[in-house]
C-alpha cells in the first residue's frame, strides 16, 4: 500500500498560494466590472466635486448674512438671481442677498453655504425671510469633499463592488484594466461514476462534484469547466489531466487522490512534465486525501471524492489559492466569520483540524450552531448546513456553550 | 412646496413585498443554476445511494466475523473475490470471508461493514489477518442512508447552492426549473447628471447612481437594465418610465423623488395608468426621500439621489422586493448580521432609523465597527465601509462598546 508523504497542516498548505503565478490584466467595460479584480491602482485625476454643490433645496448664502437669524428674529435677504441645474452660474452673491438653488447645483462665487427651503418664507419675489442661521460648508459639498486629484482612490487586486464601481463611474473610468477570471478545470474520476442525464446501473451513482465544485468556482467569480468523467484508469486520467492543463489555469482531479490501488492522480502528477508535489495529505477531517502540484506554473489539486470531503477542502484550501491566481490581494470584510454558540459538546481527535458541518438557529437571543452529524459521502448533511465549523488540531472536543466561527457554505 | 405624505416606517415598507407577484418559472441547465430560485418542490424518486456502498478501500465483511478481533487476536478471514467498482457483486460474504472492495464499491449481499484495508494484514493470496473488530453498518453507507425515497428534499423559494446543485445532480435532474430573473430598469434623473464617458462641464457630475444600482441588482442575481440619463423634465421621465415600466418587472428612478420643485417622480407615476402610491418618505436617514409605488402590477421606486442614501435604501428597502419577486422564499443564513463592537460614541436623532456607514477593524480579539463619517453624496464613504448599522427610531444614540449588527456591504 502506498502512503500519504508530505502531510502538511492548514497553514502550512496555505503557504504555497505565492507559488502561484496572477492571471494577466485585460480592459473590460466598466458595467461589467462589479465582482472583478482590479489590476491597476486608480488614481483620481480630479477633485471630487471640482465645484461646490448644494445637497440641499433652498437658498445659495453667505453664511455670515444668516448670522443670528431665528425664528422670533428671521434675516432678511435679497433674492438676486437662481442657479440654473449643470451650468455654472454668471452672478456672485453678496451680503444680504440669497440665491435660488437646487440639490446639486453649483454654488455661485462668494456663496458659502446654503438654506434650506424649509428655513425659509418668500415675502414677496425678491425678498425672504430666513429662519435659522447656516454655517459656512453648511448643505454643501465643497470642492473635493468626496476625493481629491492626485488622490490613490483604489488599490490593484480589489475586489469591485457597486460603489467602487460607482467611484470609478465619478472618476469617467468607463473601461477597467482587471485581471482576467481564471479557467478552473474539473475532472471528475471513478469506475463507479456515471454523468447526471445517465441512469446509475447496480453498484453506480452520479457525478455530484463536479457540479459542487463548478458552484463553488463560479461563486468565486472564476470561470468552471467541466472535462467529465474518467475512469480508474492511469491512461486516461493522464491523458484527461494534460488535456485539461493545456487549457486551464489551474486543474482539480475529485477522486484518486488518496494511497489505495485505484488511486492514479498522484502517479499522474509525477509522469507529467514539470511537476512538483508540495503536498500529499492535509492534517484534517474530512478531507486529509488532498494533493497540490505545481505543474507547468499551475496549480493541479488531487481533491478527496467524497462530496462532502471536497467541499471542505475546497473552502478552506483551495479558494485562497483561486482568490491568489485571480489578483485578489484586499482584506475584505468577508473573511470575517460569523460568530455562533455551539449547541452541544463535540468530540474530536488531536493531530488534526476537523471540520463540522453546521446548521444555524437564533433562538431566545442566541445564534445556535447545531452540528450535523453523517458520513462525509452524504451530500444531503451540506443542504442541511448553513455552515462549517472547525476544531483545532490540539483541542481534544468543544462544550456546548463554546462560542465558534462559522464559515457559511 | 409639496410634502412628504404616506410617510413609513421600515417595517411598514416592507410589507408591501407581498403585493408583487414573483417571476414565472423556466426550466435551465442544471450547470446554470447555481444563485437561481428554485421554482419547484423536489421530491427524491430514488434511495441514494440506492445501494450499500463502502466508504474505505479494504474488505466487506459480516461484522460478526471480526467480533473480539484486537492487535495481539487478530480474526483470520477468508477473501473469496473482489468487487468490481460500477458493479453488482454476482457472489455473497459468508461468515469468516471477506471481498476485496474499494472506496465506493457496492457491498455484497450479507456483508454489512467494511473493515479497512490498514487494519488488515494479507497473510497469502486467500487469507487476511483482521486487527480490528468492525459493528454492522461501518465503513459504509446503507440504502437510502444519504437520502430517502419519497423524502421532499428541496423547497420552492430556496436559492440553489452549490450543495444543492450536487444535490439535484444526484438526483439526476438535468433540468431544473426556477424562477426567472427579473429585469429591472434603472432610470437617472437630474440636468446637472452627464454620462460616465462625457466630460462634465462646470456645475455637472457624472452618473454614478447606475452604476451602483445596477451593481447591487446584479449581486442579488437579477438583471439590470440601464435606461440612460433623463433632464429634470416631466414629459422626458414620463416617457422614460412608461418605457421602462413595458420592458421590465421592477424600475428604480434615481433623484427627483423629493418634494422639491424639480422632483417629478411623484407626478409621473400619478400619471401613469393603473397606478398605486404606497409610500413617499421612509423615516430613515440618509434614504427619506424614497417613493414605491405599484404600476400596473410592478414595483415602481423613487430613490433619492445621494448615492449613499440611495445604496442604503436599496440594502435595507428595495433588496427584499427584489427578493421577493425573484421567487425566494427560504429562510438563508445570508440573513444573519455579523456582530461588532462600536468604537466611538454615535448620536442619533429620534423619530427616524439612522443609517451609520461603519470599516470593520480586528484589534485585541475584537471586531470593531468604526463609524465612516460624511455627507451622504460621498461615494468615497461607501468605498471606505464594509458595512452599516441601524440606530433604531426611539434610541437616542449609541455608547461606545455597545453590539451593533452589522449589514454587509
Amino acid at each position: 500500500m502506498k502512503k500519504f508523504f508530505k502531510v502538511k497542516t492548514i497553514d502550512q498548505a496555505l503557504e504555497y498560494t505565492g507559488q502561484f503565478p496572477c492571471m494577466a490584466p485585460e480592459n473590460i467595460s466598466l458595467t461589467e466590472s462589479v465582482g472583478r479584480i482590479l489590476a491597476e491602482d486608480i488614481q483620481s485625476d480630479i477633485d471630487l466635486p471640482d465645484f461646490s454643490r448644494s445637497i440641499m433645496d433652498g437658498y445659495a448664502v453667505r453664511g455670515s448674512s444668516t448670522f443670528g437669524a431665528g425664528e422670533g428674529n428671521p434675516a432678511y435677504l435679497n433674492v438676486t438671481g437662481t442657479v440654473s441645474m449643470g451650468h455654472k452660474p454668471d452672478f456672485s452673491v453678496g451680503p444680504g442677498e440669497a440665491v435660488r438653488i437646487s440639490t446639486g447645483g453649483m454654488l455661485p462665487p462668494d456663496a458659502d453655504s446654503v438654506v434650506m427651503i424649509e428655513h425659509t418664507e418668500a415675502i414677496d419675489d425678491a425678498t425672504i425671510e430666513v429662519y435659522r442661521s447656516v454655517a459656512p460648508g453648511h448643505n454643501m459639498v465643497a470642492v473635493g469633499e468626496d476625493i481629491k486629484k492626485g488622490d490613490l482612490i483604489l488599490r490593484s487586486g480589489k475586489k469591485i463592488r457597486p460603489q467602487e464601481a460607482g467611484m470609478l463611474a465619478a472618476l469617467g473610468k468607463d473601461t477597467v484594466k482587471v485581471y482576467k477570471m481564471p479557467l478552473i478545470g474539473i475532472i471528475s474520476t471513478g469506475d463507479e461514476v456515471v454523468a447526471v442525464h445517465e441512469s446509475p446501473g447496480p453498484g453506480q451513482i452520479r457525478d455530484v462534484n463536479t457540479h459542487t465544485l463548478s458552484g463553488l468556482i463560479e461563486e468565486l467569480g472564476a470561470r468552471a469547466v467541466s472535462f467529465g468523467i474518467v475512469g480508474d484508469d492511469y491512461t486516461a486520467l493522464l491523458t484527461k489531466s494534460a488535456k485539461a492543463l493545456a487549457q486551464c489555469d489551474m486543474v482539480l482531479v475529485s477522486g484518486g487522490s488518496s494511497v489505495g490501488a485505484r488511486d492514479f492522480t498522484i502517479d499522474v502528477i509525477t509522469a507529467l512534465e514539470d511537476s512538483e508535489i508540495f503536498f500529499h495529505g492535509i492534517s484534517i477531517s474530512p478531507g486529509k486525501p488532498t494533493i497540490l502540484a505545481k505543474i507547468q506554473n499551475k496549480a493541479f489539486w488531487g481533491l478527496p471524492g467524497h462530496v462532502v470531503s471536497a467541499m471542505v477542502v475546497f473552502h478552506r484550501i483551495v479558494k485562497p489559492f483561486i482568490e491568489h491566481v485571480s489578483g485578489r490581494a484586499d482584506d475584505h470584510a468577508e473573511k470575517i466569520r460569523l460568530k455562533a454558540t455551539l449547541s452541544r459538546n463535540l468530540p474530536s481527535a488531536q493531530g488534526r483540524v476537523d471540520f463540522i458541518r453546521i446548521r444555524l438557529k437564533q433562538n431566545g437571543g442566541v445564534l445556535w450552531a447545531e452540528p450535523i452529524l453523517g458520513k462525509s459521502g452524504l451530500i444531503s448533511t451540506m443542504v442541511k448546513a448553513d455552515g462549517l465549523i472547525e476544531i483545532g488540531m490540539n483541542t481534544e472536543g468543544l462544550d456546548e456553550g463554546t462560542q465558534v466561527e462559522v464559515i457559511l457554505v
